[in-house]
């Protein structure tokens, strides 16, 4: 069981957290507390063993701590999540192959995609896929139809697994820190469209990629996860992309297990990250 | 001010510690707690802001603390080393040159090299050399004149910054857990004699060091740090004894970071590291 | 076009192989040489642009060159791979969605599981699978069902994708340089049996995986590709394995583009890989 | 012996240049060769065993190879370089201590410092020190006085070793491809001042630091090298600062090793660099 608290700092709070697992005999397993000092915020993260009752534990917690507190007392166990794509196969299928072994972490509810091509991968894993393309109407309309299809279904996150087109603020202020995304550079280097293209002309010699949420300003949400590779010389664009796929795709995996085993925090524009 | 426990498991601990600090009005800036549940030990590791009576919290946490809890209050904030070396500059460079502009972590009482070649830049820093040669005299006597000098000096570790020679158990155990080791290569691969030169002829792709408490085992001390580098076919032994020695250098900072910062609790043939 | 060359050195090797080429008007378009000084051996990886006849220019080379000359030109372009497998998913799905979507660099011949559990997703993917199960019969019996049905399939490699049964001699034997296997350690440490076990109780700070070929001795083979991640205390045995999973998939993958992508020259009981 | 070329790629080149090396009975050691297809652009590194009149096999290579060559036989081995800094030590140290041991690949002419605190190192090292203040003067007085320093010596490169003055484009045309800068972030994220309290407000998850040739723009000369390394919530600016230290040592020590064993080539906006 799992406890995700955060609020303004002050004293004795952990004391206070403890004391009440204590009472009811629930064996902290492992904890992780971090205090920003520059916001003068607190965050913790504990595991417990034993079994308690959730809805009560939430409200004695929330008597005790500061009234800014956000209280989440064993995080849904049973996730599921929804995938939206584009024409790219390789985030989607990693995330399809661990649902299948029954190792995501989540069970994939549904597959969107804007171009047709990915439906033939998921059905080879009997996941609903949907094709609901944005050529011929507006974004507006293109957003209804999305939000229309999902609202079929339960799930706690949507997983944008190479997704190419940006979403309005409007849409996501549906699915707040539900949106998640994975960009193809080591943000906040090479912002915005064709990054591989970008890197390949300045000539570096790492390249990177973000998972993050997605809030209303595009590639500009809290950070998960982000990893690197080297590359040199001899990579041409094209290179890029493909060796940019591999830390796409480990990138995204590590953000969503981080997401999906409840150890990331976010406050404003940052995560905390108990991994 | 940081608090450093290790205790056998069991419900209430981090209760019975945080109460005790929120009795004495000292807030948690910082806490890391881990539960080897193999083990069923407790471990953490706390930061505090506020002024208290280091024995009396002691003696308080010892009443409520199992009666093998290892308690260390406020580990001695102003930490001295002494270095062992031989011939190889970059380990002991790399340590004269922190303590040179305080960033060490600690201040270097001495250094001991069974070769005279590393005086010259102590001398450099007006840091103490000691030339004790090994040559024409046994193990036993070796070690009492290491003995004899190190007994001049206050310190809290001895650091073998490529220093050549095994010492024994009976030496090691005058100085338990206080010795570190950085070992070029990363183990337990390679133990014993020229790894490089085992990495070289097994076409290894990648190299690494481990820095680590010694005992009585050679090379088989609780790991604190350890890190790789790539390396390829291109490189002959020397490539890789001179592109080991950047990891050595760069392991044995980190641990020894870790290790004055109070990061580094061990049990047994391991470590916790919280970092 | 690649050309794969190695031989004994001498003076004027890449001006015979340049001039060769350059009398057939063909460019080249990359160039990778190494001269190993301690076996007095040349290699060198020739990508060249342009049409000619390989069987000709092989003779030409074989011509100039010393009779040591192992020459390779344009190695098999539409290369073909079995895989073998016991009950872990992860290294053959990565496979085979890269075989799916033709990124591997090679066609998926067959799968032979000694277990039947991954025939299942190997029918996903309309891809042959063979339970061959080791149980109730000698080694030798059971190698024997492994030829007959490799026997029926054309192929340049085999890869042991987890396959966790140990092959004799006798069998390597039979597909010189053709096997290649994923070692679940950062080879040479922990050779043998479990070895996340073994990383868990030495306590290290990095776990790693090795991908290399299989000659004689176990896990003694030539070495392809080796990448490590970080652990830390708070890793159980299972954790390890399940981190190990991920490095495993990657070194492999990248193990396999470099071999079939023609990178990798072997040379006694090493690798040259021009990546 | 290094031979650097680079020319506009055509057939033949290197069966040209390895045509002319054998008549002269020199063993290749080592090529890399690299043809950029977009740019059609053709470079060489070639190691050379043997004794040959330099400039005569420059003057041959030159009436063989295009017009556009740049040829450099056996670069100055004996190399030359002047440091400017300002008020952090870590960077010069590191090649002050590689300096004293010989391992620089380089002579330190001179150090010069627009504060003048770092002197006392210097002196230690015995090497000379200038303190030229920017305070109180124009840029151009500024940088005319450096001039007049550097006038003094010999040198092959000027490294900007935290050198927190940005010199004028006249400046920088003085010295063409002769000016190295570590900049403490990984271009092209947080260009200009205060990287890391960018990457601090950023929430990032690495860092990074970056080596490159100054050009006549801020921070956009030709990358030589970049590392980062693993941040997270836990890091103030400060601990970013403190932690980006080690990787911009790191990455200048390599950047240095790179130019210093002449394996960069630089054409525009961009390096090969044959490592």
């Amino acid at each position: 069981m799992v406890l995700l608290i955060q609020c303004s700092d002050k004293v004795g709070l952990v004391a206070s957290i403890a004391g009440l697992l204590q009472q009811q005999n629930l064996n902290i397993v492992s904890m992780r507390e971090h205090v920003d000092a520059t916001q003068g915020r607190f965050y913790t993260r504990i595991e417990i063993n034993g079994v308690t009752d959730s809805t009560l534990l939430s409200q004695n917690l929330a008597a005790e701590l500061p009234s800014d507190a956000v209280i989440n007392v064993n995080p849904n166990p049973t996730k599921r999540i929804t995938v939206l794509v584009t024409k790219e196969y390789h985030c989607l299928s990693d995330i399809l192959i661990r649902n299948h072994f029954n190792t995501l972490g989540a069970t994939v509810a549904c597959v969107i995609g804007n171009h047709a091509v990915l439906g033939e991968i998921c059905a080879r894993f009997d996941i609903p896929f949907y094709h609901i393309s944005h050529e011929g109407i507006t974004k507006d309309v293109f957003e209804e139809k999305l939000q229309q299809t999902l609202a079929n279904y339960d799930f706690d996150f949507i997983v944008l697994a190479k997704f190419m087109r940006i979403l309005s603020p409007t849409f996501i202020e549906h699915y707040p820190l539900k949106v998640i995304n994975i960009h193809h550079s080591f943000l906040p280097a090479f912002i915005g469209a064709n990054p591989y293209k970008q890197a390949y002309e300045r000539g570096v010699k790492l390249i990177g990629a973000t998972a993050h949420y997605v809030t209303n300003n595009l590639d500009e949400g809290p950070i998960i996860a982000q990893q690197i590779i080297s590359v040199n010389h001899s990579y041409t664009t094209g290179d890029m992309v493909k060796s940019g796929k591999e830390i796409e795709t480990a990138v995204l995996a590590k953000a969503l297990q981080l997401v999906l085993e409840d150890k990331v925090l976010v406050f404003q524009n940052k995560t905390v990250v108990f991994d």
